[in-house]
């Protein structure tokens, strides 16, 4: 069994090309390094019945994981909870836990004197603590707004600050661990090769009987230059039980494609 | 009306954090710029039946326009071309437009003696030209492998390839003129502020005050700091009409919102 994952950017920034949706390519190395087999990235605008339509579909694919980034802050604009409650048809409420947090967190603020306005928990602020009925805040190390966690049927859902500092804090304090224990001992291995001299048409079918011939080892050609100066990267990816020694299986399958590339006229580039 | 638009992208390697997916990021600042809403964004593996699902739900929810980037050539796991057909229950066949173009790309590649192999139409290459019927290839300006014009009901689909030099020609030669045809004289108007001194949570209801005098206009607050340590980006936007100058009803709101930020004591910093 593989541990499924899906991720939810929520934000007009990432949809007018304004903002380089590094969060998801942060996240989807993370979990997929912890094992993890991240099936699905849905990027949606900050509208609360779009936000509510691409949580509910992605429930409805039953993965073990979601995460959604962004829109937990304090401005109109931030919908994700709002999302959240309209998508499992729950109420939104202040959570006691997590206004503890937020208070707590304005008190600190004002004790180091970093705080250039009171300390007063005001509607805006509070929406932050304002979560759908039945979830769980969790710990922000850095930030104000809480993190959430939502169990829904075999599905857990977190959701995280779109800030990319305090998304990558609350997921390495809270969730890789949840994640490390779900996947238990199997592990990500990747290599690359490169291949001068041959055309990706050319090579696919040498991938092809490497694939064939190695199984569970994913290989899959990047092509860098264009199709006729080809310079290609090849990519080689397996997710195994440490047992089955999959950085073993991972050279094997190199060293096959290497003599297949250079017998057919091709040179064959393999770190070391 | 708004012309709407859903950009695909299929690849693993985007949902194992090996690529950042800058071609979502180009493709919806272009069209974004060009007047089109761009709504979602969808990532999904190299298997032919995720990708027909997200095809299908996208087709369901009849956005204008749907670009697809990514799985177009020659190898085993360039699957965008199976996953349409199978979106739509339409056979693959080779299709003879495409196939000449294919053809004259490798007697291309021979006449300027840059082809380090034959020219013959191997069933990889032949891939490159076996398309869902009913659809139309489109010239590729740099590279082999076309790309594709779907037509279904109102939605127009166009499938390009994940090569960004490649997706960014096609794009440029032939998508982003129906784009500009289609949308007509509206236009796309963005503007920064940055606000110091004052937290996201403060400056929300000041934010809700202007929107709400301003319509059309679309604020959006991006802490760049920490929240006690507040930098904020204001970003507004508004996609208008150009007699209804949306230059000048963005820097109002501008004026309005630098006024109300100075009168609660924080600093307003407006970019001429």
């Amino acid at each position: 069994m593989t541990e499924d994952m899906e991720i939810i950017c929520v934000g007009n920034e990432l949809l007018i090309g304004k903002t380089l949706n590094t969060n998801a390519h942060w996240l989807s190395k993370q979990a997929t390094r912890l094992g993890v087999n991240v099936k699905r990235i849905t990027v949606v605008q900050d509208l609360v019945d779009e936000i509510a339509n691409v949580i509910r579909e992605a429930i409805e694919r039953k993965p073990q994981f979601i995460i959604t980034t962004g829109g937990l802050g304090p401005t109109f604009d931030d919908k994700t909870l709002e999302g959240i409650a309209k998508a499992l048809n729950r109420k939104l409420e202040a959570n006691q836990k997590a206004l503890a947090m937020v208070k707590g967190k304005y008190e600190e603020y004002a004790r180091k004197k970093q705080l250039p306005t009171s300390i007063e928990l005001t509607p805006a602020r509070v929406k932050m603590a304002t979560l759908p009925e039945k979830t769980e805040p969790i710990n922000n190390p850095i930030g104000t707004a809480p993190g959430v966690r939502v169990d829904v049927g075999g599905t857990v859902l977190f959701a995280l600050p779109g800030v990319p500092s305090e998304m990558e804090a609350i997921f390495t304090e809270t969730i890789a661990p949840l994640l490390k224990q779900a996947v238990g001992d199997r592990v990500f291995c990747e290599k690359s090769m490169f291949v001068n001299n041959m055309m990706e048409s050319h090579l696919a079918p040498l991938i092809d009987k490497v694939m064939s011939g190695n199984e569970g080892v994913y290989i899959k050609s990047h092509p860098l230059g264009v199709e006729n100066k080809p310079h290609i990267e090849i990519h080689l990816t397996v997710t195994a039980k440490n047992k089955e020694k999959p950085a073993e299986k991972l050279l094997k399958a190199v060293r096959q494609l290497a003599i297949l590339v250079e017998a057919n006229g091709g040179k064959a580039i393999v770190e070391q």
